[in-house]
C-alpha cells in the first residue's frame, strides 16, 4: 500500500504515472490486447490469457473504473446475467501504448514467429506506422527523440 | 510464479508481452522516466520515486539485463565503488512508449498542472509529436486506429 500511495503523488504531477494507475497492472495490458483483438468475455480474457480469475476481475474492474473498457450486460438463454466487457473511446486511445509496446519488443526481443499485431485506419484499411513528426510533419526517428521535464514536473 | 510462466508462454509470439518482460513491473517505466530526465544514480531514483532500495535493486537489474540501462562504475573519492545507471540506444527507443503514456493520461487523466514532458528532436530540438501515419505519410487519429492478429499469433 506504500507503493500505491506513492505512485498516486507522483501521478498528480506526471500524466505517465496517472496512466500507469489505469493500466499499470500486470496482465492489464493484455487484457486491453484481446480487447482489440475482439474478445469481450471473461470466460474469453480467462482462456486467452491463462490468468487466474480473481485477478481478472481484480484487473477488469480496475479498467472499468477507468473508463477503458465499458460493462454490458448480456444473458443466453437459461444463464444468469453476465457482462461482456468493451473498448471505450479512451479504451481505442490506447493504440498507440500498444504500438509502441509492439514495435520496442519487435526490435529488441525478436522472436521467431514474426509480428504479432497489425495496425489500420479502422476506415480505409489501410495499414498505419507510429513515429514522431515535427509540426511540419519531418519524421524523426525514435531513438533520435528525447524527453525534458514539463511545467508540471518543473514546479515540483 | 505461475503469473510469470504464463507471461513468457503468451511473450513467445506477442512482442508486447515481450516489452512487458523488460519493463512491466511496477516502477519500472517510472524508472526509465527518471532516466530520460537525466538521472543517473541509485540514490537519485530512490529519492525521486520513493520507492524501496529492494525494489529498486530488482527493477534496475531487469532493466539491465533487458538492454535498456547500461551500468557504468564510478567511484568518489573516499567512497568504495558505485554504479550509475545509463539508457542504451534501446532504452531512448522507448521514447514512444513513454510519449504515448504521456498523451493517454494528459487526454484520459487530465490535471491541473500541466504538462510533464516534452518531447525534442535531440539534435534539432524542435518538439516532436507521437502519432499514426500511412505508408504516403497521411495522419491518423489514434481513436481511429484498429489492429489486428498479425501472423505470429494467427499460427497459434
Amino acid at each position: 500500500m506504500a507503493d500505491a500511495s506513492t505512485i498516486e503523488k507522483v501521478g498528480r504531477r506526471c500524466s505517465i504515472a496517472r496512466s500507469l494507475e489505469v493500466i499499470g497492472e500486470k496482465w492489464s495490458i493484455l487484457i486491453v490486447r484481446e480487447a482489440f483483438w475482439g474478445r469481450t468475455r471473461f470466460s474469453e480474457f480467462r482462456d486467452a490469457l491463462g490468468v487466474s480469475s480473481d485477478i481478472l476481475t481484480d484487473r477488469l474492474a480496475t479498467l472499468v473504473e477507468g473508463g477503458v473498457l465499458e460493462r454490458v450486460p448480456y444473458r443466453e438463454s437459461g444463464s444468469r446475467e453476465r457482462y461482456s466487457y468493451h473498448l471505450t473511446e479512451a479504451g481505442r486511445e490506447l493504440a498507440p501504448v500498444m504500438a509502441a509496446l509492439n514495435s520496442w519488443g519487435e526490435a529488441n526481443r525478436p522472436s521467431e514467429y514474426g509480428r504479432s499485431a497489425e495496425y489500420r485506419d479502422a476506415v480505409t484499411g489501410e495499414a498505419v506506422e507510429l513515429a514522431f513528426h515535427t509540426a511540419d510533419g519531418r519524421l524523426v526517428d525514435q531513438s533520435g527523440v528525447t524527453f525534458v521535464r514539463g511545467p508540471a514536473v518543473i514546479a515540483r
